[in-house]
């Protein structure tokens, strides 16, 4: 039976590491970053604190995980993970705004990834690991998007993507951070509309 | 010499008024709006803890104030409130939105601000009365502003200017709380035009 017990390991340590994020995703929901703990992440996941930190150093890289499993499995459950490109830049970015607003707006996400963002704005490191490993990665999807958009014709030649999405993903997060104003699709589809044609007269 | 003793009371309300407000940026900066208490206030500003609460409700309220007064201070030297209109919109823009930069970049304002951010992000009351009380007045001007622009022709008559700000201020904020990538006045300059032209081709 000895050749049995390493697919059952296998598959305790992957129910012990989805626990440990779900948990970590909680709890930070719960108490803030500030006051999140391994220990408190343990006893929530049911698992030894000796598990978590065989697999992660800190708490910071716990959560760093628990955030990118929850944004893989949106690409999974969404079918894809680069922004569509039906030849229409518009609709295609009205596309990906509702969904960023629908997720942002959803309290599985909501709430722990604001006691994340908060803790990036006093927390420079923090912040910097939330930007690079998982903010960056799904602004380059609008920047290969907004490219194939300018190749097409349909997005200014001279601009730079990088800019140019800033308009986009800017006032979301300006409206989701400080609840100034609903974020909606009829929200999403005004930004899109306004930033693709610009506040001046045509 | 009884008569004295106002004025006197009066220029010694003033000095414990504005060293409460002073002293209540720099601790929140120092150790964060959580840890920030009305005692550490009265300490660090030298006066006592009645002559605080005599003035203001909480630490929520002191704070406020003091935000209030460093914008009125910025608004003072700079010698106006509203956003100037040359009757270039364009021009217009990049100047308030380099002094936006100059603003969210100053040691002075940067670390108080971002403690206060912090805070608003997870706890909704404390957003809503930084919102309401210092962010829209200061987005009204832009509201203003747009306003005049759409009626000298130099704004698309159908936008909403609360909407259209958002293009401006949005991706401002997102660099600065996110720190993805620097403020600088060629960014302000950059952000202004494709802002005002859109992604879309002309």
């Amino acid at each position: 039976m000895a050749h049995k017990t390493a697919p059952d390991a296998g598959r305790r340590s992957e129910r012990s590491r989805r626990a440990t994020l779900e948990a970590a995703l909680e709890l930070v929901g719960e108490v803030g970053y500030p006051k999140l703990t391994i220990e408190a992440i343990a006893a929530r996941a049911g698992v030894g604190k000796q598990t978590i930190y065989r697999w992660w150093p800190s708490k910071a890289a716990v959560l760093l995980d628990a955030f990118a499993a929850l944004g893989e499995q949106a690409a999974a459950e969404a079918g894809e993970s680069e922004i569509p490109d039906t030849g229409d830049l518009e609709a295609d970015l009205k596309l990906v705004v509702r969904a960023t607003v629908d997720e942002l707006t959803s309290p599985r996400y909501d709430v722990p990834a604001r006691a994340l963002a908060a803790e990036g704005v006093v927390n420079p490191e923090l912040g910097a690991e939330f930007v690079s490993r998982l903010l960056e990665p799904s602004l380059q999807l609008y920047v290969r998007r907004l490219r194939a958009a300018q190749e097409a014709g349909q997005a200014a030649p001279h601009l730079d993507p990088r800019v140019a999405l800033e308009l986009l993903v800017g006032p979301i997060t300006h409206r989701w951070l400080l609840r100034t104003l609903p974020l909606s699709h009829a929200y999403a589809d005004t930004l899109v509309e306004t930033a693709l044609h610009g506040i001046a007269p045509r």
